[in-house]
């Protein structure tokens, strides 16, 4: 993936961006040091890599507001950053940027539970929300896979989803209210402790927007009552098409679990070998996992099991306590990890209509002898949310490329089929220069217009999302 | 309300403009004789009226499009209707507009139960989707009041909700996809058959946006099986606070009706006047209705009782079969009804957060006693989405504007609480000038930025949504 050459201008000014910096944040704010900041240099898209001029890490809005509008008086790019777990490259930095990292916003300001909500400093972790609620019988819904490292503001600014999204939604069905930095260093409210909004919805619109609009700083987010209980099942069939048809089935028939996870063949491999889950040997498992009391949990189980065996599944096991439950999730859970072990991978986040799985399954069994790489596929079924697996191996030198060609045939067969080209991972700098598969040029061209509303001089995480020609066309004509 | 001049210059070139209207759209599709245009004087917010200079009533996309094109060439403001159904003035005309009606734009194009979707031409009623789609065993989830007579494009720009939307949300939430006619014609299209999106979300920042960014022929909607069964119980109360209270601890507990309506003393009496639906003689009543299996419902009547219990209800009654079910709707189906008959009022739609429903219901008794003027409350309880109704009466002079001001101390009030202006009406003509009271002045200049990238010489919806004055600053930056 191309990136553009830094701005020499601004890198012969370094020197007095970091003291306007440090003019207005503490001192221990603002890193310059060439050892710290090559710890910014790439998040999880791990193959791009590339340390930005400095890092500063505030810890209130009004710091954030006071080194946005040094860099957007300065004219230099900012480079938004959370935990630093995209997969899509979303905070790679560039040589000539500022990296706003979020790790010291890690405050919770307020949990109300009457009125479902709660309210933090955007750097704080996923999965530390929803454990700060866990004595008040509450949680918080999406659940990426790194939700013990991410942030709230990656989450909010990737639109991020989870196993657990089929029945509660992704981010923008959670988030409430943000208070967000613009480039100006302007701070704006919008939405609050209640959903509902008078005018044009701005929150849904910053919501994935992937930190080309501004800096979220607080957020309100949605609270849920932790349900009485949850069920795992696990439901082996011995084809990758029969399983996809065994998912579009369940979402027909109205049942709602709370997951549906698919492994296939390759992965489950993977898996046993890792982590002897006890998974059987066949061509694709399901986890199925439903909730509530134990009347409806007996409920939802008698009718998933009923639509699975019209299908002939190869095994079809039923938690009955915890530790069953455990040994069901326990392959899945591992199966980042195991696939890590089988080689270099990069991971894609297409998604489909849930009536497409099967078709979509065969066809990138098809591209994948086309390619000549193998490909595993793990991911959230019950949303059509795929996440092809392709591994390769980086020191072979052309299977990089090799792989992220295999990878863009199988994004522009999601679109193809009526999906997208992301679900939660976000487009970043990994599928900028796929978005005209997706998109018309006056479809590009009206989101492009609304991010120069927010960022005229389109500073704010550049290169990434928008193809890189129409982006640099947008800068100059600001500069102009 | 203020409305803004005619323009002049507009109006001496009608025939023109009608000329070219006639020239790109069947003979029919054009209206001007002033006997027809008075039709499309007002929508349902009657205090105020204006007949268009002329309406076109399109049965493609491609002829919205050319409409749009000519109004948008010779500089024509454009307000585009559904139903005119808007309690808000959502569809008022100005004389110097042309009004696209999407009467005509009552095609069904694709019923996709695989997917769970529907295809639609935007014209179609709300109620006529989940009619079409009954034999299906499916349904269409949101549920305005008005549902008999409201399109699904008027729903989309407005955001509507209804009885339902606790369970299953607002149109925002069932809308996966829309074709969208811009001001100079081009065509786009949002999303689709997949919920995801890339980039920008442009068709969540669409929905509910009032007309005021393009007009919505096609929209791809969100399906839903139809559930086994639903149970209505009636719950009522001698304290309008306790009700509230009510409310908020089932909203709590995590039981998740699909609807909890409420219905205060004034109403209650209104409405048994009118259709002697048996209700108790109390302070408040609540309807919340449950559904799914036979087991959940049992499992969610005994949680909702247990709640209810606990607060010593007057009256607490459960339906057994469909005639008991059909006896606790018939009151609150007929209550606008029955209060028309009491008769002006003003129809509010303020939202607040649930557990500050007690204490927006008492202030609003107090502000009813410093106006001198009858408020009856009926509402959709379980999202905090009030809809307070303000008695008068129209032939004595001064009491409109009386009421007005009764409207906007609520308003306020709701705000106040951490609320909303409007939760499903739309902000329209009636709350224009309140948008500063929930926006400050950076906010509220973000949106209107955002609608000069869509509309730029600012010809869509004129006069609603965005305060007057500051909605002229914009329309005369653009013709500058």
């Amino acid at each position: 993936m191309a990136m553009p050459q830094p701005d020499e201008r601004i890198l012969e000014r370094a020197p007095q961006i970091v003291t306007a910096l440090r003019g207005v944040l503490p001192e221990d704010a603002v890193i310059d040091d060439p050892q710290e900041t090559l710890a910014y240099e790439c998040d999880a898209l791990t193959a791009y890599r590339c340390a930005p001029l400095a890092v500063v890490l505030p810890r209130t809005t009004a710091e954030v507001a006071e080194a946005m509008r040094v860099c957007g008086v300065m004219g230099v790019p900012v480079v938004p950053r959370g935990a630093g777990t995209s997969l899509a490259g979303g905070a790679l930095p560039t040589a000539d940027c500022v990296v706003i990292g979020t790790a010291r916003l890690n405050q919770v300001l307020e949990i109300d539970t009457d009125n479902r909500f709660i309210r933090v400093q955007t750097g704080v972790t996923n999965l530390s929300v929803s454990e700060v609620l866990e004595p008040h019988g509450f949680f918080y819904a999406p659940d990426p896979s790194s939700q013990l490292a991410c942030t709230i503001a990656g989450n909010i600014a990737m639109n991020s989803g989870g196993a657990h999204c089929l029945k509660y939604g992704v981010t923008t069905n959670n988030l409430m209210g943000a208070t967000v930095v613009l480039t100006t260093g302007e701070i704006v409210e919008l939405g609050g402790a209640e959903l509902a909004s008078s005018g044009l919805d701005l929150l849904g619109l910053l919501c994935g927007s992937e930190g080309q609009l501004g800096i979220v700083t607080e957020a309100f987010l949605r609270i849920l009552p932790r349900p009485e209980g949850a069920r795992p099942m696990l439901i082996g069939f011995d084809s990758p098409e029969v399983a996809g048809e065994c998912v579009a089935r369940i979402i027909r028939s109205g049942v709602l679990p709370v997951a549906i996870e698919y492994m296939d063949e390759p992965c489950l491999r993977a898996v046993e070998d890792f982590a002897q889950a006890g998974y059987p040997k066949c061509a694709a498992v399901l986890i199925v996992e439903v909730e509530g009391s134990p009347d409806e949990i007996a409920d939802q189980i008698a009718r998933i099991r009923a639509i699975a065996d019209e299908l002939e599944p190869v095994e079809f096991r039923e938690s009955r306590n915890a530790d069953d439950a455990l040994a069901i999730w326990k392959g899945r859970k591992s199966a980042f990890g195991a696939m890590g072990r089988l080689g270099d991978y990069i991971c894609l986040d297409g998604t489909v209509p849930v009536g497409q799985l099967p078709h979509t399954l065969r066809r990138i069994g098809e591209l994948s002898k086309q390619h000549g790489l193998e490909v595993a596929n793990v991911f959230h079924a019950g949303d059509g949310n795929m996440h092809p697996l392709i591994l390769f191996n980086a020191n072979e030198p052309g299977q990089l490329e090799r792989a992220e060609a295999f990878g863009a045939d199988i994004l522009r067969l999601c679109v193809e089929v009526g999906g997208c080209l992301t679900g939660e991972h976000g487009v970043g700098v990994e599928k900028r220069d796929l978005m005209d598969v997706q998109y018309d040029a006056p479809d590009l061209a009206m989101q492009m217009e609304v991010k120069d509303v927010f960022d005229p001089t389109w500073i704010l995480n550049p290169a990434k999302v928008f193809p890189l020609q129409a982006s640099a066309a947008h800068r100059l004509k600001a500069v102009q």
